[in-house]
């Protein structure tokens, strides 16, 4: 009964930096920190995060930083929402810095404590994650994906055509869309 | 021209503990540290290592057991061959001890350094893998594949029918299986 109650869910493939995880909030902090200036949206907007602050890979790298991130507006109630009726996984790319991967699942314990570790996944390319949908901020992910592919606004693709990709700029519009 | 070559190439999922990992070496060290007498293979054929090994859990909860793990004979130079014909990912059911994520990531940077952090993916179920032929030694892994499964034969599974799936006893076969 449960399982094929299992079956039956559609599979959803969440993003954690970008979707779930406010990194830029991070990145706008530290780089004020370090610089003494708050970066404008404007001057960070149409180009990657590592490209934008000028001491991004800094920041990345140090401690905490996933640890801490803000967590998306209305991500932490939408999410638990679509749990109760889609199959979620959370698809974070992590291995390019290790540190990162307890960081990471230690905020979801925090902020997600309904996504228990069956349901979490780190990888490095997300080539190889089977699933309905896919919610990314980044095109390489849901490029090459073959299912439903939404792509949550940021900074870095904001002056980007959507192409064959659902924009949303908020977890509201998830909510709208998917429940 | 690469593009094509990666998308020609089959998309193999390789499975760490039990497969490249010989983790059943690590429990009987520790068991024996622990009790004093070096348990027989006859001891745990059969049941699942968390069983066999009345101290199991807590030697997978301590520092360093994933990372100190001694590598399953000739998979390095296998997997390295493998590397060379097909899309490789390392797939490793790991969120459940958090702890064994970096673990694991330095583990594989030390014995496989020909596997980039783009082939690793640290998850709790594989149910959201994608790839054509999948190696593992669990049957919660293999059943619900839909691709090539192959078996890797560990003392918890010896005593089961393979079923659908190909046995493979050492890294040998799997030469001459899929080179």
């Amino acid at each position: 009964m449960e399982m094929n109650d299992i079956k039956l869910k559609k599979r959803i493939a969440v993003d954690m930096d970008g979707v779930l995880a406010d990194v830029y909030e991070q990145f706008f902090r530290l780089d004020e920190i370090k610089t003494g200036t708050r970066k404008t949206l404007e001057s960070v907007t149409g180009v990657l995060e590592l490209e934008a602050f000028q001491f991004g890979r800094d920041h990345v790298l140090s401690d905490d930083f996933f640890r801490t991130a803000p967590v998306m507006k209305d991500s932490q109630q939408i999410l638990e929402q679509l749990h109760q009726q889609y199959e979620v996984f959370i698809v974070s790319s992590a291995t390019e810095f290790p540190k990162s991967l307890s960081e990471k699942q230690a905020w979801l314990g925090e902020h997600f404590p309904f996504i228990s570790w069956k349901q979490m996944v780190f990888c490095g390319s997300k080539a190889i994650i089977q699933a309905d949908i896919m919610i990314d901020d980044h095109f390489k992910n849901l490029d090459y994906f073959t299912g439903q592919t939404i792509l949550f606004s940021q900074p870095h693709n904001a002056l980007a055509d959507a192409g064959k990709h659902r924009r949303v700029s908020t977890w509201k519009e998830i909510e709208k869309l998917l429940l």
